[in-house]
């Protein structure tokens, strides 16, 4: 199948970094795998965000996405915070897009509207959606259940710009 | 000379990304290189943070530092620019500890104090005290004399610690 695509979802964070692999085809979405990096937090901030690049690196060569989606990061705790948060999700962004991976970024009320039909889902809503959406899927936790929905979304936009571009 | 050691300091930016590369032995500091990335703003965010990593990665490679040293990205722009600059702020720690380097890290505050003798210096203060501390160095703008100046922090910090601990 020429139109299948392998795709990576992650929802980056320094604690936890969840990950989730399906496969699109068409309509149709199979599970592949998920999961959780969770690097040590008893090493210095440099060294956490090299385990979480060397973890995403492991995966991609593992799985083979063919493509990649990240979430923008909601930032609604200040400064200091969104700092925090911006040195994971770059790891994120650019272990993907240094193997060659094309990445998609999406809006966090943009994933949740995707999956559940509202901007406002809450943590047990996306669980639900993608367990029934991904059947197959065995999760323990928000951050890979995250992960895979953001996977999801980026299949729905994918299909979508692809019937608009006629492509 | 075993007390001599070779530090990579970075200016993290998703426009400009200065870098200086110095030796130290001693109380004696010596310039080697300096320079600023630009990452081509045509290109997705994704795809610049991996431009960063690729041209820090080169630079480890040219040059061997044995450690590296990072300023801490003062926040005073609000949520959205913290973000961004985590982004590149991550990769730029990131970049050298996945490489098995040592980081530092450094308040902005503290370089200023470690090369003016004040938290308060402006940017043509900083570039003619890099320049009186290593007078070979020749670098154009300020991202790479902030480097510069970054890496003689570390220098700074790590002798007075050695002091310290006796080692």
């Amino acid at each position: 199948m020429g139109d299948m695509v392998r795709i990576i979802g992650i929802d980056p964070g320094l604690r936890r970094c969840g990950w989730g692999v399906i496969e699109s085809a068409g309509n149709r979405l199979s599970f592949i795998a998920c999961g959780t990096l969770t690097p040590d937090t008893g090493n210095s901030l440099a060294m956490r965000l090299a385990e979480m690049h060397a973890g995403l690196g492991a995966l991609i060569e593992r799985f083979r996405p063919d493509e990649a989606a990240v979430e923008e990061t909601f930032v609604n705790q200040g400064a200091r915070s969104a700092l925090l948060l911006g040195q994971a999700r770059g790891v994120a962004l650019m272990t993907p897009a240094s193997r060659g991976l094309p990445v998609g970024e999406y809006a966090a009320n943009l994933v949740k509207k995707s999956i559940v039909g509202t901007g406002h889902a809450d943590k047990d809503q996306i669980q639900l959606m993608v367990k029934t959406l991904l059947p197959s899927a065995s999760f323990k936790g928000a951050d890979a259940a995250d992960a895979l929905a953001i996977a999801i979304c980026h299949a729905h936009h994918r299909a979508h710009r692809k019937l608009v571009l006629g492509a």
